[in-house]
């Protein structure tokens, strides 16, 4: 942030009395702009054991597999924003179960909230943001053609719960290195 | 959002190309700039069945009584800014248990996550954020002086959980009126 998204002027990073953070000061209006961390909801969308993953049609990772999910829009519950991704990126109306897996990305400000959720029909289809929607069972996965570093955690978690017929919540961190975090 | 924190420029509200949602566009440089929920979290912090809470020492709500909770800051996980919010609101560092309460709050753009944790020193007290830090069984509760909604909600649930010594996760939706969500 160079300049004050309420009047225009320069901003300067300093701490706000009171605080212990800088922030983004304006220099004119003495508005103060907070920069936090973002949610990106999704799903684990089952049937038959098999995992519904998508090919993705943008950039970034363009090609490379994924789980459903997205950036949290203001006004929508995290279960919401983590069904509508889902149906943007297969097409499908998941039935939404458990919150499954929390990620931290610290670096690159971002929380990850993946709930189980089952495919209940069979409309899957590719989409404008993914090239192709498909489920595979544990030996289909393509290992080496996974987008993001969540995707083959959140998948082996799955994979050996499934086994035991247990789901619990796991949290996890995972060490990025710092980029833009610009949507 | 009136001005392009990148360049200073006016920006429009519109969808940009590829978006179904109406966005900050700036009118000179095309960034495009995304609102999104905020993280807010904390704990419910225990010890002999009861519960630490704080009489808050700052707007809004001031002198109403609260659980530990803040904002999520950018490079921290959700576990630590749980803790950090805890030392800050009470001086004493918990230990951190489980994820025990999400609330959706989507008119405000908040998500807030609250986690167990056990109060294992003495030396909680007043801060520059609360007037006062005590611990409350059930029947002490000021259950008039609460300070949010959230607040009165996972109290009940604690004491009920408590009784059967079971500890799930919730999530609800609290529904309020869209206010300004700055910090």
């Amino acid at each position: 942030m160079k300049f004050c998204s309420d009047c225009g002027s320069k901003v300067e990073k300093r701490i706000p009395e009171g605080d212990n953070l800088e922030r983004d000061c304006c220099t004119h209006c003495d508005s103060i702009h907070y920069s936090n961390p973002r949610v990106i909801v999704g799903t684990l969308p089952i049937k038959d054991n098999k995992v519904l993953l998508c090919k993705r049609a943008i950039q970034p990772r363009y090609g490379l597999w994924t789980l459903p999910a997205g950036f949290l829009e203001n006004g929508e519950t995290v279960e919401h924003g983590a069904f509508r991704e889902t149906k943007e990126e297969t097409s499908t109306e998941v039935e939404m179960g458990k919150l499954y897996a929390i990620f931290n990305i610290p670096q690159i400000h971002q929380v990850y909230m993946l709930y189980l959720a089952n495919v209940v029909k069979n409309d899957f289809s590719e989409t404008p943001e993914s090239l192709e929607v498909k489920l595979f069972n544990e030996n289909e996965i393509p290992w080496d053609e996974l987008a993001f570093p969540f995707v083959p955690i959140v998948l082996k978690k799955y994979f050996q719960d499934e086994k035991k017929g247990e789901y619990p919540l796991s949290t996890q961190t995972i060490e990025r290195p710092a980029r833009n975090t610009n949507q």
